[in-house]
């Protein structure tokens, strides 16, 4: 069973993402979180030191629980494995499906995902909207003998949930580099932007915590509409 | 007194920064290190344990220790907060002082530094070179009620290295914020590139360990020598 302050923190980061608590900029005291929860003081403590070590709040002493200045739009957090939908609320985020299938792997795709030239790659472009408008232009590459199962479906929707919780795969780490280049005149359109401003690009290599690579992705965001934010 | 499985992480972290282990991507084995180091087989583990969480190398159950991808020309550390110094080898980078004056905060600064508009703040700009060339403008703004202290001699090296072992001071966290714009005409000079090329920008906000902000800071990299990484 999940312990009771893993609860408590995922409720109130779902409630921090929500932008419940934006007006104050402050969590609740712990009494009215104990309340609330129906938990000891003890659990509401666990609950912040985990929301504290994600980046999400800081704690001043005798004066409560702050939230960290990045939860509104327009910041994506480079920290964070779980994707768009972690970042902003889910009914903000839409998806259009550009492209998916089943490839061979390039020479550079067998690089980074330290695959064998027979493996099966699924090809996966989405465009993602914020509010309607085109914030980013995702091109994944997933090695099928880890990712054995997708649809258009699934990617309509969040990949990650998909892979952890009906693949039931453990995400490790991720190796990003962050860049920025001019806009070709296609991925200019996608974005609603002009050829040759600039895109903030986000490129990964995705490991499961057993050290196997099973995505690479390049992410290029509206320079417009998305900042990245680190926190450490 | 330094444990020696500090001095070990601490001399294996120059050499990896050296290039020392590029040819091999691979780290000597324990057997090795033991000897080079005279230190028992757990203090050897212990300086790699420390490499590992630093994002260095990875462990591959009975091959070795491996390189991670990053440690060679032309990325920079966003998890790092000790500069570029950290990220290159100290005799490749060089450094020229454009500004360094005593000003009144902006109303942005007042923010971002969270202190009164009395407080006075030392104002530095500089151009780094990497093997001559520009890669970077920065702009720093830091508090002089905690650094209490600047002159161009230190601004002409590493100030967080001023500011820990001179000041004694102890860095806690950074927020930093990464996007792109197009280059002023005045910025493109500096970095010899083009007006409306594009930039790759880190805003930071750097605290001490008890929660003071003392350096708020703009770094514009040159996109054509400069890719952020990130390690998770």
């Amino acid at each position: 069973m999940q312990p009771k302050y893993e609860f408590v923190a995922k409720t109130l980061e779902k409630e921090i993402i929500e932008r419940k608590y934006n007006d104050d900029k402050k969590l609740p005291t712990e009494e009215e979180l104990m309340k609330v929860f129906q938990v000891s003081k003890n659990t509401i403590r666990k609950a912040i030191d985990v929301l504290v070590s994600n980046g999400y709040v800081y704690r001043v002493q005798g004066s409560g629980v702050f939230l960290r200045d990045f939860f509104y739009n327009g910041f994506v957090n480079v920290m964070n494995m779980t994707g768009l939908t972690k970042n902003f609320s889910a009914d903000k985020i839409a998806t259009k499906v550009i492209e998916l299938s089943l490839i061979d792997p390039t020479e550079k795709k067998i690089e980074k995902l330290n695959c064998s030239p027979e493996t099966k790659i699924y090809y996966v472009k989405r465009i993602r909207y914020l509010d309607g408008e085109p914030i980013e232009i995702e091109e994944s590459y997933y090695n099928k003998d880890v990712i054995c199962y997708l649809n258009n479906e699934i990617c309509l929707g969040s990949i990650f949930k998909y892979i952890t919780e009906d693949l039931k795969l453990n995400i490790g780490f991720a190796n990003r580099v962050i860049s920025t280049e001019k806009l070709s005149k296609e991925d200019a359109e996608f974005l609603n932007l002009e050829e040759n401003d600039p895109s903030l690009n986000l490129e990964n290599v995705v490991y499961l915590s057993n050290g196997k690579a099973f995505d690479y992705s390049i992410e290029k965001y509206n320079y417009l509409k998305i900042k990245l934010y680190n926190i450490n």
